[in-house]
This record gives structure tokens, sequence and C-alpha cells, in this order.
């Protein structure tokens, strides 16, 4: 019975977000939260469903609206459809702050900012007309794109990768402080050796090159032409080589020894094996009943 | 002993093809069949060893074809040379659909899709004459190389690293959905930064060179100019470099569980339930002594 | 309770720096050492904090002075900026000085040098006055970058990812020299293949160029022309790309190794062998009890 | 004492090369043979080590010589040299030969094949002279690279890392397949897209860009203009981000397996426990002798 706590991770009660805790609302509006927030209930289901649909068919119009050709011929086309998601998404946060208990723990709140961000360019562009703000404007209105973040809520896989990911922080800040150390110092290097006359302009641009040459990208806009400028390149690049190893093995490890803990540590009464798995209920070793 | 049953997998009985379901046909067809679609015989080796050579030689020829040079030369060669694949391959179709039980069903295989459509391309270009439409079919000629597909059915080799894979299915779901917010939002972010004049056109020419710089592909047609333009770059790379470690170290982990447990592929005779490990000698899930 | 002692690897006794080995200081250079040294204090601490700012934003003005724009703006502030730290950084490097016991120890040791290092050019440009020369001080400026290495001594989290570097440094040698040979024998067929006239102009550059394809980098700057050169220039990469597996894998199994292990690095009391499991009782090598 | 057998690999015997079997020689030629084919002796390392430097600096001369530069001014110290090494190489073939007891089997050994090699172009020029022999004769000269192959006799560390990847080789090959199968299909879907008109003049230049995409090498000097093709691109670079993880894990999880070996799999005699390391002299949970 106690490694029934382990056994069941799902089962554990989802914790109170912070904006529903305090008194309960009148019964429309918990039902209407119900729909809002989670997605338990076959309308909540379906509203999450519609939202993802619009969230996508929004950001495909700011896209298309960035494309010159598309711009030309269905400017008015987009601007209604901008301006019918706009509305959408206004009437929906709107409704997100009518079904919390406390709508400004909402408001200030990840994604209740991110929600306020998505909508706010196009209500900007209305006040601040003019041809140069108007580009400024749609610049803004480009950070509509944030409200995909919330699809994030709604894949619930993502943990095993995120906690090997918390896991390994303090090894992966290690490893891109010695990036950082390695990018200063071939950075300033090939700057003193190939110079500004083949495109080392100063130490900021040959970092950017070091960090293009390490990472393995290499545009080739800009690249070394002198013997000693190539010979140093050579290092940088089987050093960048050799150093995508050190991420790739520390998350490989930490994965491994996340799926590793899946395997119980405990011992049958029975017989006194262990490495039985999480879904044993009979030991595998002598049939005996795994408590 | 018992567990000799469970360590020699390839002895369990090959799956019944759902086009080899009903009633027998008469001895010859069943004797073709044998030869076309098993391998087991010595004349079903050489039929399946001859088939991948003319497959190989076929799409060779494709190849060729699309050479300008060569294509000046041996024109009357080369369309030879087609058009006596294509009648092999017709010949072969006609004999499948011929050997099995239900032609319809093999007909509406996937492989029974890919054998249609490989031959099509060729027959098709008889009745669409004329200039424009021949290099249409040229086009659909190009298809003929998914028969090569069918050379996947050659290699038993593949299965460990699919099952590794379709566990791995979710998280690398997960990796791509991330990858995909990292592109439309670097995209949207380098189209404000560089703009137009330096090669970022619109939103997707700019998630284009996302994907090429997150990848570490770096073609280089599209390449950032302003400081702040290499700076945003610079962090994209990196992150990209820190960020192929997680689809390798998914499917790393993934490949070592499966190393690690060498589960069996056989059903407990008491519950039915599978994967029992190597070791095992009672079911896990029952508690039936495993045979 | 015996697991306690190792289970706690911090708790054992630092080893004392060959330059503090000898007689004691007199209080107030004990009390400096304590501060410049160590971090323990809070006064070392802060001391500590306010040299990282210091040596990174020197490193910041290095960087900017090489920029033109910034250089013809704000030449003036840029000096005396370089000599405030130049000055700063003196003063400690004399401060270190006094507060050891066995200053040429010091004089001589790693930092010792690299602290000497990064204030040296500044004065080098003071005697060696003139345009060219200048230009080569600026070079020799640019190595107090090299000042930054010292940081490494703040980050006590590095401990694992270099032990493991350590243990595969014999594969990796391996592996390199393996690079190595297929860097010149690629370089080589290249010269040959494809030649002068192609950007193959001697086996050197030819070598550059095998090393920018094979660990996947691809400038672009130099690229084969001719068939039997793509040809090549294919092969080098699918075995570039097949390649990269191997110091990843090196390295993820010896990550993987390092977390299973769990080795404890404390000696044994009675034959002083280290690298003893942590759930060990008694020490594997000479059978005696582990406390 | 059956774990002795498995804990000292280095101590079985070495295999006789096929070339030393049969009567033996003359004292001299047995004592030149010690000296030329083994590294046991004080004279054999030695022989060894200058051989390796001989190796390096006539691969050096090589280099040289194609540097234009350094050719037009030390032709005829680099011709020298170049025969200086010839007739040194032919002095150590001729001595192999001499040595063992079956030249003939020496002779066509893979080793005995690589030293002819590295000393039949120099001799070639002399018959075939003439300008535009002497460039062809030049490109047999660079075959003597192969030389350096025989560097890898010396070293004995490349076991475990060949050995993993030999157990991987179906694994991979499966793997390579699948990238060919990519290539030809994401090589003519491009050429049908793109077309001649913007780089992809024919299917297997278009295979060329596939490889060089799938890769990440990406030089840019094709690449995709129209929409689709770049759509097209990127999702083949993404598809060869996610696939360089397949390479990576195999050999990962090869090499874990290798080095989880490592650990004996008998139980102590004393206690009953398993996993002790394969260097323990006694059990680390009871302090039993371990036989």
């Amino acid at each position: 019975m106690q490694q029934q706590e382990q056994k069941n991770p799902p089962v554990r009660p989802k914790p109170v977000k912070k904006y529903m805790q305090g008194a309960p609302l009148s019964p429309w509006r918990e039902s209407l939260h119900e729909i809002i927030f989670e997605a338990e209930t076959p309308a909540g289901k379906w509203f999450d469903i519609l939202l993802i649909v619009a969230i996508a068919a929004s950001i495909l119009v700011v896209m298309l609206d960035s494309v010159a050709a598309i711009n030309l011929n269905y400017r008015t086309l987009l601007f209604m459809a901008e301006w019918f998601f706009t509305i959408l998404f206004s009437i929906e946060y709107l409704l997100r702050l009518l079904c919390v208990r406390k709508p400004i723990r909402y408001a200030t709140s990840f994604f209740g900012v991110v929600d306020l961000i998505s909508i706010l360019p196009s209500f900007l562009a209305l006040f601040f007309t003019g041809a140069q703000t108007l580009l400024v404007v749609r610049g803004l209105r480009v950070l509509r794109i944030f409200r995909i973040f919330k699809l994030g809520e709604y894949l619930g896989e993502a943990h095993a990768l995120i906690r090997a990911m918390r896991n390994s922080r303090a090894k992966i800040a290690v490893f891109l402080y010695t990036v950082c150390v390695f990018v200063v110092i071939f950075g300033a290097a090939m700057y003193l050796i190939e110079g500004p006359e083949h495109g080392f302009s100063s130490i900021p641009q040959s970092m950017y090159w070091a960090v293009v040459t390490l990472t393995t990208v290499g545009y080739g806009d800009i690249s070394p032409q002198t013997p000693l400028g190539q010979m140093l390149a050579s290092m940088v690049m089987i050093l960048g080589y050799a150093i995508i190893a050190v991420p790739t093995g520390i998350y490989s490890a930490e994965l491994a020894r996340e799926y590793r803990r899946d395997v119980t540590n405990f011992a049958c009464r029975h017989c006194g094996e262990e490495e039985h798995d999480q879904d044993a209920r009979f030991c595998k070793y002598c049939g005996g009943v795994v408590p």
C-alpha cells in the first residue's frame, strides 16, 4: 500500500489556481469557468479546440499580412479577419475576467498578461494613426503570436522532458558559460588574425562569427581567408563538434535516470527480489502478491 | 528450457496478411504467391533480389534522364529502358493481383497502391501528349521512386529502432511543437528587426530563416546584417545547439531502455498480458507460471 | 550513520594551495588573504562579485573599442575606462602578491600568470608608441580577455562534467585521431578531383574544406562543382553525420555511468584506495570495514 | 579463479600473424622482425616512433608541395625530401619482406599493400615523364597518405569504440538505408518544385542538395527560392534535425551496454550479492574474499 502512492501519480488532486481561491461565484459563472478554464467536460473540450483553431487562424492572418503580394490583393479581407479575431479574443478575455474569483490575480498571472498583450496591438493601431506609426504598430501586432504560448496548457506530455531539463539546469549553465568564454576568446583571436579587411570588422562581429561556427550553423557570410585564420577556424569547428556531445550527454543521462525511476526499488516480501515494474501486481520471480 | 521459447522471438508464427485470408487458390497460383510474396524458398529469394536490382536500375534511369547532358545523347536508350521497366513492373503487378486470394484487398493495401503509382506515370504520358504536358508527366514519372519503399520489406532489422521511436512518439511531438513555437516567434522577431531590406521579406520567409538557423543548417542565403539581428541570431543558434540535445536524449534513453529490458513479446497463457521481462518466471499481472 | 560521512563530499578539508604553505603572515595580511582569495566570509564574497563585475566591464570596454563607429565617438572615454581598469587590476595584483606566503609560487601559478598577462598590454602600449606598434599592442590588450578564465573558480558545478570528460579522454583522443585521418585523406582526394580551378587550391585548403564539411558547419565559401566531387562530398557529409554520434555516445555513456555509480571520493582507512560505491560496507580492495 | 580470465583481458596471448606462421628464420632476421613488427622491446619502440615521425614528415612534404607559393620557392628542396622519404620507405619495405617467414603473405596483407602503394607513385613518376602525366602521378603520390593508416596499429584504445560500432552495424545500415530513401525522394521532389532555373539542374544534383540539407551542412551553393520549395526544405531540415538523434541514440545505448559489462554478474560466495566491479578482490557487502 505504500507504493500505491508512487504507482498512480496522475491521481493526486490538481492544485487550485491562485485566482480561484476564495468564495465561490454564482452558479452560471462557475459553470462558465468550467468551460473556459477546464477541459474535463465535453463543452470545455470543444471550447479549447475552437480556441486553438482560432489562435492558429489569427497567426496565419498576421503571417499572410506580412507577405507583400498577398497584402496588396487581400488588404481589406485581412484587415477584417484581423479585427474579427481581435474582437473574439477581447470577448474571451472579458469572459475570463468575469468567471474567476479574483480577476486581478488572473490579470497579473502569466497567461493573463499574454492574453492582454495578444489583443492590445490592434487597439493601439486605432489611436496611433499615421504612416510611420502604423508600421510600428504592425510590429506590436506581431506580438499577438505570443498567444500560441497558451497552447502549452493543452499538452500534458512535456513533464518528463521539463523535469529532466530542470535537473540538469546547473550543468547546462556551466556548459553555456564555457561556450561564452570560447566565443569571446575565439572571437577576439579571429579579429586579430583576420581583421576588418576580411569581414571581421569588430570583436562583437567576430564573436557572432564564433557563435555561427561553434554551433555548426556556418552561414558563410563571414569566413576566414588567411591560412592562420582557417587553421584556427578548423580548431573551433572540431571543438564545436566535440562540444555538441556535452549538452546531449547531460540530457541523455538525465532522461535515462528519469526512466530508471520507473522500476520500483522495494523488495518482494516473499522472495526478496527487487527491480519490479511500477505496474507489477505479482512478483515476477516467485508469483507472490506485490503489496 | 522453458526460456528457450521466449528467447527465440523469430519462431512465432507470421501473421497472415489480410489479402490472403479466405479460400486457398489453385496450386500453381499458391506456389506463384510463395515466389512473389514470400522470401523463404530459393525461388522466392531470387525473385526478391532480381526485383530490388530492377527497382534500383529503373530509379537510375529516371535520375540519368533528368541530367541534361545525358538526356541529349541517350534519349532513345533511356526511353526504351523506361518502357522496359514499366512493362516489367506492369507484368509483376498483374501477377501479384493474380496470386492473392483477395485482389481488391491487395490493390488497396499500402504496397498495392505504391505498386500501381510506380507504373501509372509512364502510361499517362501516352494519353496526355504535348510539349508542356510531357514535362508534368515526367514529374509524375518521378513518383516511380516510391517503389523503393518496397525495399523496406526485405530489411527485418528495423524493429527495435521503430519501437523505440513509437514509444518516444509523444515526447517527440512535444519537442516538435516547441520547435514550431520558437520558429514562429523568432521568425516574427527577425522580420521586425531586420526587415525586407535585409532579405527577411515576410514572416513566412523569416520563419524559413529560423528553421535554417535553429537546425544548424545555415545556408547563408538570408543572414542578419544589423547588430541587434546578429545578437538575436546568436541566441537562436545557441538555443538550437542546446535543443539538439532533446531528441537525441529522448531517443538514447528510449533505446537504452529497450536494450536493458529485453522484454519478451509473448502473451501470458493465463491473463493474455504481454511485455514480460526475459527473466520472469511468473506473470507479473496474474501471478501465473510463465511457461 | 556511517554513510553520512561519505554522503557529504563537500565536508572534506580543502587542500592548501602551494603558495600558502609555510609560515603564517601578519594578521592583517592573513585577513586580506581571506578576502581576496577565499569566498567564505561576506567580505570575501563581495570582493569576488565586484571583481567579476569589473572583469566583465573591462572586457566590454575592449569589445566596444574594436567597433569603428563607437571608437570614433567615445575614444577618450574608452581610453580612460581602459586605464581605470588597468590600474584597478594592477592594485589587485600587487595586493595578491602581498598577502600570500610565497609570492613567487603565486606569480608562477596559472592564475598568477593570467593576472599579469591581463594588465601588461596597457603598460606595454606606453613604451612602444607609434602608429603600427599601437595596433599590435591593442592585439595584446585583447589577451586581457583571458581574465575571464578566473570566473571558472567561482563555479563549483563543473566537477561531474569534467570528471566524465577526463574518463573518456583516451576514447576522445582516438576519435580525434580518426577525424584527422579522414580530413587528410578526403582533403587530398578533393584536391585531386576538384583542383585549384574550383577553389581547392592546395591540400591544406582542401583539408580546411574537409573540416568545414565533416563538422557539418558548411560555410559554402569552397564547395564541390564536379559530379564526382559532389558525390564524394555527400559521402563525407553522411560520414560526418554518422560520426557525430561517437563523441556524444562516449560522453553520454560516461555521464550515465557517473550517475549510476555515485562513487564516493573518500579513501579506505585500511589500504588508502578510493572510488568505493555508495552502498559499500566493506573495502573492495582490502576487505576492511568502511566507516 | 574463473573470473581471473575475464579480469585480465590484456593477458590473453597475441594471435600469431599469418605471415609469421611456419619455420623460424635465422636469428638476426628474427630479431629484426622483433624491432620492425613488434613494439615490446626498447629498439622496437624507437623504430615505431621514428617511423611515425617519418610518415608525418612525408605527408607534410606532400601537403606543402601542393601549395603554389611554397612549391615555387622550394621546389628542389621538396623534391629531394620527397625522394629521401621514398628511398627510406623502400628500404623499410624490403626489410619487412626480408624478416617475415612468408613474404608473399605479408605483401598481400592489408598493410603490405598499403606499404607498397605509399612508395610506388614516386617511382612511377620516373617512367611516365611529361607535363600532363606528372600531374596524374602527383595525384597517385597523394595516396602515400594512406600510410598514416598504419598509425592505427599503435593505438590500442579503440577497441571498445569499434566493438560498439560493430554491434550496432545492422542498425546503422537500416538508418543509412532510410537516409538514402529520404535523399532520393526529397531530391526528386525538389527537382520538380524548384527546377533547373533555381540551381536544381538534375535529380542527382538535387540529391546532392538533399544530403547537404539533411546532414545540416548547408553550403548554400544551391538553396530553394520558391515558397513551396522553402516549405519542403524546412521539413527536410527538421527531419534531419530529428533524425540525427538516431545514430547517436544507437551508439550511446550500445556504448552504455559495453560499460555495464564492466560489472561482473557473478554472486559473492559468502553473501550472495552481485554487481561487483571487475577489479574487486573483496565483496563490498560482506568483506568476503572474491574468488
